[in-house]
């Protein structure tokens, strides 16, 4: 009969999610902690100061802030932990882009567990592991993109070291994931792109990951509907929470799928394109995305005639296209017209703008090759794919 | 644009499902606890001793079990609570059916929280409510029926009350859900048909529901392909692991799909009858489903020319008859005799074998009024539409 069905899913054990839900931060440190820690970015704390204050106020929670200036490093971090101990926290918010939640995510189990940040991180660690619960950790993005709210692990930077790799483990799965896409109102056309850019990179590479599953491919199918309706209209109108709502949801998913089918070469490429070139995660996903699918489908097509996941980038085509094909391969073949058109109508500009040049492939291939995202994505690419990929991102 | 999208999730952080992963137990274990309360029914004991005891040996955990006969009552309850706090137990894995995996999760709560069942019950206790984390619970279902272990409550019968009520709380989800469908290969056809209508009826009442969200839609689809698939197959093919596997997919589904988006008039229903009359619940189910969906249809096409729960049952008759329809009502139609038809070829007896009879129906009618799951059934039927209902099952 069919395949055999086996699968791990990992995930936040309650999400909120809706307009105007920020509210209700008040009921959930009720139930997770009296004293927090409010780890976010400046302008998310601009955002959310005067309503944490009343809220917090009424109920005779005491809070602290920790404000995460660019991308968490790991120094940035290890301060936060020192003053989450001091403060005696119990609880921590998250509230920011993916670097803030992440940040929180990390601050929240290295609080409980001990030690400096840079002995958890993989590739350049001592190998800690987190063993303890972390705090109860609260997320609340205020971008649509990583979906960190509902993953296991926290990217940070080491400036030292050259790059950026994850502090990883299940138990950092946030207790709480709320998403309330008024939130997400004033974020800036190019970071919305940028962000969007990523969640359907994350949607596309989960749905065809070589670890996908049922559920997920449920809910990355969810997704991507939501993208193809909004991205493009919420560039232009981001004031449009309905628009926001679609954002947000689909950037939820893929961190839902992302977390339990992993990812695919774009994402492996990605650590350490941007440990060596300053470029946003966003950037990169778009820049990679139709280049990706484009090697993947051809690889594809000469081994193997039939392959399911071609069939399945077939159903994204049609999808995508919202026409059905009579040849699985022009349905395919959608997927890349469609990626490579989305990333050029949001403007997102080539890698050599940021200063990526061959000379750096060799290294960055090298690199990308030692990556887990690698080994999920559907087939392998040879070295002169790799290549070509990275020299039309150009 | 688009109706606001607004919802919660909550679910079992962690599942871990596939055939003969319940070797993976003794990891678990190992990440919750050592001093282990198994909470099973006599048959699902006497199909893991063996290999619980290989593993716990090797690992140096320590166990006692506690055997739940027949359904869970308040006082098998409070003999488990006492029983676990005397072992001092620090994890409970509850193994069996719907009732022995209600039963740990009451006694996995109950152990931390104090007091005695009935004061947490619904209906007949104290209103004493669950406020401290349960021990970790890990859940084992062998059948594929309620999805208890992904959802909030534990169904739990009050022999001097007359009746079976919840205790409920967000706290009461399982840590983890172990779903190995090498452990239901000896249902007998019977309760494999009865369970697989339980499932059937959850997975449709939640996508009907004035509840349904998104998430809980695309995986109620999921749930009910596999029901498509596999159900009449697996009645007669118990030993066939891959529909076993499609059944046990498609509780777990339903579970997750029922916690969040709730259910409707049939469960409404099988409260007071399980209450008044001992009939198994996936017999209630099964014996009403088909009329429950037929009032709502009709009153659906009676009060409103188009409705949007009206499309969703198009939509599922369109699956369950794998045709596309021109006309919504008779897609819709296609609903009820599917329905009709999957009660019969399992053949789900009359309600009446039962001792059902008419000098029940007003106070059914009037008990099941209270339920929230009545709350939730797409349209409010009249006591008349009620009354037909059951007339129906008899």
């Amino acid at each position: 009969m069919s395949e055999e069905l086996t699968f791990d899913f990992l995930t936040t054990p309650q999400i909120v999610f809706g307009k105007g839900r920020f509210q209700e931060i008040g009921e959930l440190l009720d139930t997770y902690g009296k004293k927090v820690l409010v780890v976010c970015s400046e302008s998310a704390f601009s955002q959310i100061q005067e309503q944490i204050e009343k809220i917090t106020a009424n109920r005779k929670i005491s809070y602290e802030v920790f404000i995460i200036k660019g991308e968490p490093d790991i120094h940035q971090i290890d301060k936060g932990v020192e003053q989450g101990i001091k403060q005696k926290a119990n609880v921590v918010l998250g509230v920011g882009g993916g670097s803030a939640v992440d940040a929180g995510k990390a601050i929240a189990g290295l609080i409980t567990n001990g030690g400096l940040a840079k002995d958890y991180m993989e590739v350049i660690g001592k190998g800690s592991l987190i063993t303890k619960p972390p705090l109860p950790y609260i997320a609340i993005p205020t971008t649509a993109g990583t979906g960190s709210e509902v993953t296991k692990n926290a990217v940070i930077l080491s400036k030292e070291d050259g790059l950026k790799a994850s502090i990883r483990s299940p138990l950092l799965i946030p207790k709480v994931a709320l998403v309330d896409p008024e939130l997400m109102i004033k974020v800036s056309p190019e970071v919305t792109a940028y962000c969007g850019l990523d969640a359907l990179t994350q949607l596309i590479e989960s749905y065809t990951s070589v670890k996908s599953q049922p559920i997920t491919d449920s809910l990355a199918i969810l997704g991507i509907r939501r993208i193809t309706k909004s991205l493009i209209y919420v560039y232009e109108n981001g004031h449009d929470v309905s628009a926001r709502e679609d954002m947000a949801f689909a950037a939820l998913l893929s961190g839902i799928c992302l977390a339990n089918a992993g990812l695919g070469v774009v994402h492996g490429f990605a650590s350490p394109i941007g440990g060596l070139v300053g470029i946003p995660h966003g950037v990169v996903c778009g820049a990679l995305l139709s280049f990706v699918v484009e090697e993947n489908i051809k690889q594809m097509i000469t081994e193997i005639p039939f392959n399911e996941t071609l069939a399945k980038y077939a159903t994204l085509g049609e999808l995508l296209a919202n026409i059905i094909f009579d040849d699985i391969r022009e349905a395919a073949d959608r997927v890349i017209e469609y990626t490579e058109q989305i990333s050029r109508l949001l403007k997102i500009p080539k890698l050599s703008k940021y200063g990526l040049s061959e000379k750096y492939f060799e290294e960055i291939i090298e690199k990308a090759k030692k990556t887990s995202s690698m080994r999920y994505n559907p087939v392998k690419l040879s070295d002169e794919a790799l290549y070509r990929i990275l020299l039309k991102s150009m």
